[in-house]
């Protein structure tokens, strides 16, 4: 495979919106040691593109608004569809919906893509989640990496229905209301179940990832912006008379991406988390594993009960990364993963600094 | 029995503490047709005092803080001690473990005192929620009005039990953070769990007054203030094949202090429950009932699953006053319900206007 950068096995990568999502991809591809940003592509010549020039990010536009960066002194590199041309692959992180209507020129230019998971199942051949069912999406044209809670909830749940058996997980997600710079989301000072109705659609995404796991969610949404909180209970499906909470510790403590926080942290909420994401230079203070709090983790029952915070801007950026690799055949499911931790620094515990990337890659071989 | 006040089969009742509890009980006391209110007890002349003077209430406070009152320009009714012993009950609403420290004084002035679900349980003979445990209340020297939300649980688990039975369930109870009027509370944008070992102690607390009943709670604190909320799954003990949605609405929408929230009303928020209660000119907008709203009622694999949610500041006041009449023997359980109710206007459906106490006392003779 031959990427823009005409280098033999790297991998060009386009990011078509730079968002949320975008911007943090765009960025976990560039410390990849077998990827290459192609380019980012945006609408408008606002921050967000100013910030991707000044990373050294060739910016694609919609033709029809080429004047618009013109005017704002932004220079581009071309329309979205020469980034879709010049890209082996492109990630798809425009808002909810627009991939959708996008899918048609990705296949027309034959560029396999990888979308969000605020789109409908049925945009990809394959939903995907690097934990659960890395395997759907090798070679596809088409995969969506689900959502951030669903993600979170897969990596969780996957872990615990192969060492156990899962009989049926019950989960409350506590939402964030919206990002930290989404000033027109709410609630303030409320509390909403979200929605009323019973199951939230996150228990039926989970298993486009997890087929054979059965877990209900409910979804409540409230005035933070940090993380989301899950309250999880998972039912075995034999209970195992000695299971013990040292055991599930030790288990989920091996876990990759699932950061089991120690009790003598002293953290005791998602700022917290947050707190030591940043004091451990994480780029834009990310969270990308799922971080379950060791003291929570009981067993009861033939039951499993715990805390989990999922850091709602982050935690699908290492899993668009691997869907990359799938999509490529790049490397396979154990090596797309432990690349992509090496590189980010995601392997280093309690949440640690990115390291040099293109020196731990090649560390990793 | 004869009150303070003089009159055959009025009981004249005491109030020790009067803020965010005390004071609500106070007015729902002198809403009651067979209970008067003999005074109220502070410790600081604040508005609070103010208030209670302007009400019409007599106010004591501790001897040693007489000169402050004075000081203040607000008159006394005498010492504490006096309090106690003008009253045939005394309700304890002082912040959580001074009412054990109070404990002996009732004791030694041979009155029966009501207390509040921050006590412990053994501060009492036996913990106290009106729809699942009143007979057990009845002629003791020491009842405990048990939390906000466990009175919330015990008044939905407790029908649940009653018609299916309850296996178990499970509830995720989303707290706010403070009362409206606690500015020193937290926390701001961030969501805790708390505590982080599962489960909470309201689970166990919801056995004090449902013994039969296994409940696991998990507990989350977020960034709000004006009522909890409640995820809540109950696996029944054998499953209904035939149980249906539309049976369970039909249950609760039969259950005094239970307000099924239609879905028509386009209540998405706890904060939209609180706007009804204070159109309806609820005294200080309080919602006493369980507010079930009646779309999210699931039914799946023998499992009912809802949200409700609790105003943390009233459900429990509507119970000091049935704990009143337990004690007493003024009513049994079904006619002390229904007296409560009827005086507090808490019988009108949506969250209605309180009407004219006496009459509405009278009409339910």
């Amino acid at each position: 495979m031959v990427s823009a950068a005409g280098s033999l096995c790297m991998v060009g990568v386009g990011v078509n919106g730079y968002g949320t999502i975008g911007k943090r991809v765009a960025d976990a591809i560039a410390t990849q040691p077998d990827m290459d940003v192609v380019g980012v592509a945006k609408r408008s010549p606002d921050a967000g593109a100013r910030s991707a020039l000044s990373k050294g990010f060739s910016v694609y536009a919609p033709a029809e608004r080429a004047d618009r960066f013109d005017e704002a002194g932004i220079p581009l590199s071309g329309p979205v569809e020469s980034l879709i041309d010049e890209s082996d692959v492109i990630v798809d992180a425009t808002p909810g919906g627009v991939g959708e209507q996008n899918a048609p020129q990705y296949a027309a230019r034959d560029t396999p893509a990888i979308f969000q998971g605020a789109e409908r199942h049925d945009v990809a051949d394959a939903s995907f989640v690097a934990r659960a069912n890395f395997d759907d999406a090798i070679g596809a044209d088409r995969v969506r990496v689900v959502s951030c809670n669903t993600t979170g909830l897969a990596r969780l749940l996957a872990p615990l229905d192969d060492a156990w058996g899962v009989e049926r997980a019950r989960v409350t997600l506590v939402r964030r209301g919206g990002d930290p710079a989404q000033p027109d989301r709410g609630p303030i000072d409320d509390i909403l179940p979200d929605p009323i109705e019973i199951p939230s659609h996150h228990g039926p995404d989970v298993r486009t990832v997890l087929p054979d796991v059965d877990v209900d969610t409910m979804g409540v949404t409230v005035p933070a912006t940090r993380m989301h909180l899950h309250a999880v209970s998972v039912t075995l499906d034999e209970a195992a008379p000695d299971l013990d909470e040292a055991t599930v510790r030790d288990r989920l403590a091996a876990e990759p991406r699932l950061f089991l926080v120690p009790g003598d942290l002293g953290v005791e909420s998602c700022g917290g988390l947050k707190e030591i994401a940043k004091d451990a230079d994480r780029p834009r203070g990310d969270v990308w594993e799922n971080c379950v709090w060791a003291d929570s983790i009981s067993v009861s029952d033939g039951e499993i009960s715990c805390f989990q915070a999922i850091h709602q801007e982050a935690d699908v950026v290492p899993e668009n990364v691997d869907a990359v690799r799938a999509v490529t055949g790049l490397a396979d499911a154990d090596r797309s993963r432990r690349m992509t931790n090496v590189a980010l620094g995601l392997d280093d515990r309690p949440v640690g600094p990115a390291r040099d990337v293109r020196e731990a890659g090649a560390a990793d071989d």
